[in-house]
């Protein structure tokens, strides 16, 4: 039987909207946004796309007009009255009221700020400017936005028999991968997939997969729309626009050497538990641990985000030692550039020593490499980041000097007030 | 949006019936059984299951309530009005109204006789008898509900993703098939995989994956329903059961050896064109044409069911050349196991020394081979045969020993009256 309500439903969207709900983003943007708006609410702050894989020509792929009607259907959305009962009565980390009244309230009134969208090189310049705790919320849809775009663009010309096995090639993959992780013993893992997705709908049939597939091993999603619908977990802490914004809002060198810290103990004031999570490679693991007040040793764990991961995490393991904890009781996260051989190979030498968790991201929602001809579906690089506060430019350094984000003078500078040296080169493929 | 109206008629199903249509059956199976109606109508035959694999205990693993049910729902059905009506109005073989007015009134009045069914040694004896031209017509839906059964109860425990990943498989390995025909120089194939389907829908698939992907390569189904739904060619000529009962009529050796060619015929006087096709193997194919006719060799073709596919090829090639024939303006159907590799090989072979065509049946719609533990889901090797008429026994010999069927004295009285002496064995898969 056709139902011809669903049919005429679904034919009359002017578009099919990639974004339909303010919390298709990741949950620890709305913790930062929290902390953002209770801190440091009036500050200004840019934040820029940048697509670090050149031989993808965005702008020649994906239509402008396209483009900026989804953007602008972004702008149209607000809180429904379901996510929003969602976000204050669920318990998030085994805490309820995670988010405070005054900023749920934020939250229920806000619409995203304007964008501003030009072409340059074949790429797009879209940038986002206004008040941080709006701006950053910008930064996941914009990216899930393009991903999507450009997987449509790619696939536009496949027959229905292709696209079909397109798609039953790539659920075979990650099943073969979901497969691969079954056994591995006390494993962890979540979903960070949500801005490098294929798509929606393909980032939630890879959480359903997993959800089957690894049972209580599969820890949660970063997405909260996913993590809302499928009642599970939302995952995610803190990232580096945090120290990156408060770094360039520092007035000397003194300043600008201490606002890592500052960041998390405006964090350590706020949350507990499994939140308290360090990211140190802003400006480089080895200084920022070193010079790392001893407070920041009794936090629950680590997540290493660049530079080789096995060495992050030995390092994180020695800080340890050093400052009297207990190893074992710490949980080091992975969260870069995962794939199944790399997460296998991580968790079997670290698994015992310490608490490990992984954050698994593009090569789970994404994994379409190889799947059509020219490779046109493999990953790209593309972030969404803050480039100036108040003004001035941001900078991140990472352990991973392909990773370096800001502009060249900066980014001695930081180097030295940071004691950043010799880098190992990294390739970023995502 | 749900639609309330096919949620509540999908579940006030008693069973999901495997066999929806009376057409959903293979065209040859019309054709002969027109053939039967006009020329032996009053024939009492029996026709029997037979699993050749004896590994697979059906019994064990089908459960009998179900497998009655799903052959009483075939005996409620009879043929629609729309059905009818494309059977009388359509064009089969380029010819319009295939099926006279009194056959056509025939069938409208069907429905499928009793069946017998006893369990014995782990499998189930499943047997019909009656008049030919309705019995005849159970082979096929027998054949398919005791194989989806089949998939049904290896399927019935897997989860939901590994069912929809255990298809992902399928249909990459079949689309991968289709694109390895893709390039074949005038290919000509059609689909002849209804009695071994893995399930209905599947073989829909196959079908649809054929037209989008081989074009006008694909020349149609042996499958009536999916000709009819998909609008593309019914394809099918005669089988073995129209010389086994006319052979087991004879009431001498001489008219026994006579029996083959008179099958072909009444056939020859009720068809043209590309429906003249001889099925030379029943009892011999060397000894078959040695002895045929000489307006045998006038026929369009012939079909290539058992031994060695190119063997059988060249042999009929060397026998229409002394004939006078010429080669290339004949037809050469293969339809025996086939899959890619031997298709690629037999097509490289004779392709420009005669028209060549294939009917792909069950490696088409049947292979799930390898795709779940204890590979449960890997074809066998299931015929429904008529095993006497008249209440004599049938014998088919075929070009291959391990295909031979009927009581041992009288497969050596055939043997001697058609001159088979020596044969080579070939492992019977499906």
């Amino acid at each position: 039987m056709v139902d011809i309500a669903t049919r005429v439903y679904n034919h009359k969207w002017k578009i099919d909207p990639i974004i339909r709900s303010l919390i298709d983003t990741d949950f620890y943007k709305l913790l930062m946004c929290q902390s953002v708006f209770r801190n440091r609410p009036d500050t200004n702050v840019r934040f820029s796309l940048i697509n670090r894989t050149k031989s993808i020509r965005l702008a020649e792929l994906i239509d402008e007009g396209e483009l900026r009607e989804q953007l602008d259907h972004v702008r149209s959305l607000s809180l429904t009255r379901g996510e929003s009962t969602w976000l204050r009565g669920n318990t998030f980390y085994g805490k309820r009221q995670m988010f405070r009244p005054d900023f749920m309230e934020f939250l229920e009134g806000l619409r995203l700020p304007p964008y501003q969208l030009e072409k340059r090189d074949g790429q797009y310049e879209l940038t986002f400017e206004g008040r941080w705790p709006e701006v950053m919320l910008w930064e996941i849809p914009a990216l899930a936005i393009l991903m999507e775009l450009r997987s449509r663009a790619v696939l536009k010309d496949l027959g229905r028999f292709e696209l079909q096995v397109l798609y039953a090639r790539a659920m075979t993959r990650l099943w073969e991968k979901v497969q691969a992780l079954h056994d591995l013993p006390d494993l962890r893992i979540a979903d960070f997939g949500t801005r490098r997705r294929h798509g929606f709908l393909w980032q939630d049939w890879c959480v359903q997969a997993m959800i089957e597939g690894l049972a209580e091993r599969f820890t949660g999603t970063s997405n909260c729309l996913i993590a809302m619908r499928r009642d599970i977990e939302a995952i995610g802490t803190n990232a580096h626009e945090l120290p990156m914004v408060y770094a360039a809002l520092a007035d000397s060198d003194a300043e600008l050497r201490q606002a890592p810290y500052e960041v998390l103990a405006d964090w350590h004031e706020e949350h507990d538990g499994n939140l308290r999570i360090i990211l140190p490679d802003t400006y480089g693991t080895e200084g920022f641990l070193a010079g790392a007040p001893d407070w920041l040793a009794g936090w629950t764990g680590i997540r290493i985000d660049s530079g080789d991961p096995a060495t992050g995490a030995e390092t994180a393991i020695r800080w340890w030692q050093e400052r009297g904890e207990d190893p074992r009781s710490k949980l080091v996260i992975f969260s870069d550039g995962l794939d199944v051989g790399k997460i296998i190979e991580l968790h079997h030498q670290f698994h015992g020593r310490v608490k490990v968790s992984f954050g698994w991201g593009t090569l789970l929602t994404n994994d379409f490499r190889g799947l059509v001809p020219g490779d046109g579906l493999a990953p790209f690089s593309l972030v969404c980041k803050a480039v100036a506060a108040n003004g001035r430019p941001t900078v991140k350094l990472s352990d991973n000097p392909a990773k370096a984000t800001g502009p060249a003078e900066a980014i001695e500078r930081y180097k030295r007030v940071f004691g950043v040296h010799h880098q190992t080169v990294q390739e970023v493929l995502v």
